[in-house]
């Protein structure tokens, strides 16, 4: 833990007290979000400190020219960069010809909140300005779920020691940069602004991409909560910035108030042409409904995604904190609307990896949205990756591969690889196996197979293709082997015969193999479709069948243990314990030869194949397993603890499964890894929730029922969660005293718990 | 070969007719230098066409801030470019008004030649003028050997069909730019110009290193060969440029010339206030000798070196050429001087690879400087080293190593690292026993033991604690093993028990304890003195005597060979012949990944290892190991020919060995890598002259001797080649006959003829 400031609350992120060196870890903590678009937490007004200014727009990129020493054939032109959208929220203030800034005035009572069950950032505070006057100042944030284009603030200052002169001056700004641009450009052309009255607009693309977007606001002024009818007195107009200016005498203890109405029309949802007038039609519902009721609608928009997907955790406030912020922050991020979107490593939060879609999508995103949402939600991100399948195909045949291998990117925006570390873009291939476990892992959960014959199965025959072109015959094994890969583990690189990437290259042929035969058997016309669009001959399959009869899986008898790779028993096996708190964490510490070269695992590898095909292996090989790897593992990535916290769990091992628990679910909140000024750890959200569900919870999908062994750490009196399984609701609540089922939905449903069958009748509960 | 348009010459390298396509390639080809600078063999006057410009001044470099995609600890802030200087030669021409440009008249008769007997370059053409005029001009120019400071132009134009006006422009311009920079700066800060009748001069000074430099020229004007009193007409002067005007009319087949001295003094040889003043001092000399003398000067001086370093080969005047071509840019580049320089990879013929100091020079260079040259000038290549000592451990700590263990940089300029790919910075460690061997090599050679104790014990303790540090115990094979490195040959990256890095780090550590040994018995007072310096103990020499006796060394039994590395053997072993050409080279059209998967070699790798140890090895596992591994190598590094030329020739493969041969020695002239735009490989080149002495001439030195086994290629009559052997100079020429030895020294030389020892008197020449 490396920062303990946040007020543990169940339902609240709350930071009381201001410090400036907090300011960018706070942007952070309480960005928002609402799928469509989202943003840090920056002030309103003007703040000449230190910030990190980010707001974003839900598919809105840059092709940022790729920038490396030394160029390696196979490289992409291009790193998609997350893009700072212009600036909506700005408001400067200044109170009796002061300008109003945190930086510069004496701050007291300062309060920030980011209420995650009602979904809206408040920020409340005093100040002594230079001139003497005292306010005290109230902001309410929130971007709507309803109407998600709009974002709306309430910024409220009452005048305590005397009367004041108040200049609201909202504007919006294009003339934004990127923190993270490899050539220092600007990434926004400026295309034409506009004031009308109260509404003001500013119209930007993006060079190259060419995304146009509006960025609007629409403003008005209260006194004491009764509107006023003042307009703006002097407007500013660029081509890039637009900005209206409010003055308003206000009495002391009276109460003046902005509100402003602001977002982004983008023209990946409307015609170019329409843009100005999109973002009218939005103000319009938004001023018909006002500030109040768009707020009280946004309570009910968020009690309905919580109604679904919330997880209580009784008597242990950080435990609960932690999982409400996890899920909140995913559910800010996607919400499955839009098939063209995904899930960022850092959501709306900040810029750091760039593009939005990693194999975290499939490994860890996944199961989340599955259990959390309708079927169609998890659907989409399987259709998201049907639809990349020429550029996975393109990107393959870069590389050298042919006869439709599909490779998908290690980092895309829109189905083109924009990585370029050689050791992971062309080495990291174990992302494609993910892919295809997401469409097992789907079916699995959801029952639903349509997506197989109608998409899937083209996605799982280009990469069966890919593992099938990608190993070859060792001679010397006399097995096939796979050289020159990096695992999960990003702390070895362009190592060979990967347990990991093997046996997912052998399952992902399994099950392509699989499938082809029941399509053949049950969906003919399907099958023939297929078959024939993608030139797959008998013989071709018996090849691929040849590799996976015939693979290879390090293996070591002394240990009874499968190695990470060859190799891995020549390395100086010295436990992490062991290792002296100054040389961590190793990725700021050591060079990369040196941490080539320890035996130290960066996240699950071999572990993370135990965790997928759990099935494959006993109990007693997952505990040698991770007897083995675990004490050698630093954790050093974000997904890491989840997984490890779901195996402890199996095990029986509740203070490690604890441990690692709180290391996931408060990764950001406490900034376990130094970092989180740079945004949030979105996508290992996900792998808390695993934590609880699958690792607590003990949930499992086995030939389409549910399985339970819950497992209560002693911290807690109970835990709840709820999944949609199938269509029906099932709510779990598990306590020391036993475990309860409560279900909403048309039919019973069978679960096995500790290896009991129980059936549970709709609207009931059972105690077991 | 992929060019074929140098007229085969035993002397010159000649171009006939011009072509604009080829300028570049001819512009690399004509390169002249003196050690002390050099330049591409750009056109004086105007051209508008495709070119790559420069000139280039001996250690002279500019830190270019590194350009990586993603950091990794460890990497050096900046990369050392090779500088392009100031501009010279330049001199824009006019005829009755219009402007002298290659790329714009009717060029005939174009001829150029490198004289590379007397060290000079010329230039002769007739140009049809869009004005009408035709004209015939020879242009000549040299860079002095005697006076190293100093270039010489002779620029001389007649007109053919009626008389002419004719300006000569000449200038010095310091506005010039790499095109070799990472984020497009300049670098070059102009600081002052002056002119002071025909003489002018430029000052700037290098951003960040400050080198400070100024050019200079000098200029007259001959008609006929008659000097004129001709002065400038009209001077055009700013901070970074100057430029003379001259007009002169001439009648029709008369001859106008300019003769142009210029050149560089730099702050690295003169102070900083005196550079004006050494550049007048060093005009005055040329002047004093005018511009005929200098040339006889210039003559002589090449002859001396061709009287030491010349190769003659009867009967195959392209091999001729070829060889003579590599000696000839090999002294054009370094002549031992200056203990500060070094050898760079292009010399002073393109800014590529940047820095100035690769393993090139102690594994390729260093025997051919021995030979060739004073022992001094050998000696101050390790006494390079030796100065470095001091960052080369710095490196090593950066990556963590401790107690004086030296990383010595794989690309240098000032002895600190400046590469940043992670797997060559960090992993290309084996550079390290290559600076310990050409110690080894030195003493052996020469029989000069002074430098060990002198100061080459220090390197070596430094390095052998390095490869003491750079192993680790495992406890599976029990044995002591170096994971994560690169070998010679760069096609494999990261990979486990390089058989050569694991037998030079073996080497190493004995041949350093061996050293210890000796200074203890021998020279005692700097035993202690080292000894005391670097705080080492018996017992920590007893540590490194552990790790040599347990290294381990990867071994097929099956094959009878060992193993490049760890797991070669999963390779798909398919020989170089089954490649089809279309995928050739390699390197530009496989992507990274596939390279390195792939089993082949990029240059000598085990084979390296054979040829540095060759007395550790018997001929039939020479053969075996070539037989094993040549088939598998592309040799698409500059240095690998070479090698395995030797080895062909020492396993009696004529054929090959003379394929080899005409690669490396024609390897620019014929273009092979299919790049010589970029400038001229010049540290491959001393590998062309072991290729003749070691390999045809079979010449190797053992226990203070010289040994012969010479083999002929069946193309020659005969070849002949000098050896300055401990101060004694023995020729030796070898036909079909036999072999003929002549000495020139004042002491009888045993020498050793195919297992026979023969006597050979000073003065006389001895026919076997």
């Amino acid at each position: 833990m490396n920062q303990n400031y946040i007020i543990p609350d169940a339902w609240s992120i709350i930071e009381e007290g201001f410090d400036k060196d907090r300011v960018m870890s706070s942007e952070s903590l309480f960005s928002i979000g609402n799928g469509a678009m989202g943003q840090r937490a920056n002030f309103e007004e003007m703040y000449t400190g230190e910030t990190f200014q980010g707001s974003y727009i839900a598919g809105v990129y840059y092709p940022d020219k790729t920038k490396v020493g030394w160029w390696k054939n196979g490289y992409p032109e291009y790193f998609a960069k997350v893009l700072n959208g212009p600036n909506w929220i700005g408001i400067d203030i200044e109170i009796n010809d002061e300008i109003l800034d945190l930086n510069q005035v004496e701050v007291s009572n300062f309060r920030r909140e980011l209420n995650m069950k009602e979904g809206w950032l408040g920020r409340s505070y005093s100040a002594k300005l230079k001139n003497g006057t005292e306010i005290e100042v109230h902001v309410k944030r929130f971007l709507s779920l309803d109407l998600d284009e709009l974002g709306a603030i309430k910024y409220e200052i009452k005048p305590l020691n005397n009367s004041a002169r108040i200049n609201f001056n909202p504007y919006v700004d294009s003339g934004v940069k990127n923190r993270d641009a490899n050539w220092e450009e600007t990434f926004w052309e400026p295309i034409i602004s506009g004031i009308d009255n109260e509404f003001g607009f500013v119209q930007a693309k993006t060079f190259k991409t060419g995304f146009n977007v509006v960025t609007f606001m629409e403003n008005s002024i209260f006194i004491n909560d009764q509107k006023q009818k003042i307009h703006s007195s002097e407007n500013i107009q660029s081509e890039t910035k637009v900005q209206l200016k409010y003055e308003v005498d206000v009495n002391q203890n009276e109460t003046a108030s902005l509100v402003k109405f602001g977002g982004y029309t983008v023209s990946t949802n409307h015609d170019e042409k329409e843009l100005v007038k999109a973002a009218q039609s939005v103000l319009a519902k938004a001023n018909d409904l006002g500030f109040e009721k768009l707020f009280q609608n946004q309570k009910k928009a968020w009690a309905k995604i919580w109604e679904m997907a919330d997880i209580t955790i009784d008597g242990d406030v950080k435990a609960q904190q932690g999982i409400r912020f996890n899920i909140f922050q995913l559910n800010q991020t996607y919400l499955g609307k839009d098939a063209r979107l995904n899930i960022g490593p850092k959501g709306f939060t900040g810029e750091k990896y760039g593009g939005s879609t990693y194999w975290d999508t499939e490994a860890y995103c996944l199961p989340f949205y599955m259990a959390t949402k309708n079927q169609e939600v998890a659907r989409n991100l399987l259709v998201y990756r049907f639809n990349h399948l020429e550029k996975a195909i393109e990107n393959a045949e870069k590389l050298g591969f042919k006869n439709g291998a599909a490779l998908y990117p290690m980092v895309t925006m829109n189905g083109e690889e924009c990585h370029n570390e050689w050791e992971i873009t062309f080495e990291e291939i174990h992302r494609n196996g993910a892919i295809a476990f997401a469409i097992y892992n789907y079916v699995r959960y959801t029952g639903d197979f349509s997506y197989v014959p109608e998409m899937g199965l083209e996605v799982l025959i280009g990469i069966a293709r890919f593992w099938h072109q990608r190993v070859n015959w060792s001679e010397a094994k006399q097995k096939f082997v796979m050289l020159g890969v990096t695992g999960p583990n990003e702390y070895e690189n362009n190592i060979n015969n990967n347990f990991y990437t093997n046996y997912l290259a052998k399952w992902c042929i399994d099950y392509t193999i699989e499938n082809i035969e029941k399509l053949e058997k049950e969906f003919n016309s399907d099958y023939i479709r297929i078959l024939n669009k993608v030139r797959l001959s008998k013989s071709e399959i018996a090849e691929w069948k040849n590799v996976s009869d015939n693979i290879y899986f390090p293996f070591s008898e002394e240990h009874g243990v499968y190695l990470q790779q060859d190799g891995f028993l020549d390395k100086d096996l010295k436990p992490v314990s062991q290792l002296d708190s100054s040389e961590r964490p190793l990725n700021q510490k050591w060079s990369w030869d040196r941490i080539l070269r320890s035996p130290y695992i960066k996240q699950a590898d071999v572990l993370q194949g135990f965790y997928f095909f759990e099935d494959d292996f006993s109990v007693e090989e997952l505990e040698k397993h991770f007897d083995f790897y675990e004490p050698l593992t630093v954790h050093e990535s974000s997904l890491s603890p989840c997984v490890h916290s779901i195996q402890a769990a199996k095990l029986g091992r509740m203070n490690q499964a604890y441990e690692f628990y709180l290391r996931t679910s408060r990764l950001d909140l406490d900034d376990y890894n130094k970092e989180v000024e740079e945004g949030l750890h979105i996508t290992s959200m996900a792998g808390t929730w695993m934590s609880i569900v699958e690792g607590f919870g003990g949930m499992r999908v086995k030939n389409g029922k549910l399985y339970f062994e819950p497992k209560i750490p002693i911290e807690w009196k109970s835990f709840s969660f709820k999944v949609n399984f199938r269509n029906q609701i099932l709510k779990v609540n598990v306590s020391h005293e036993g475990t309860e089922f409560s279900l909403d939905g048309n039919d019973h449903l069978d679960v096995n718990l500790n290896g009991k069958s129980v059936r549970i009748e709709p609207g009931n509960f059972v105690k077991v």
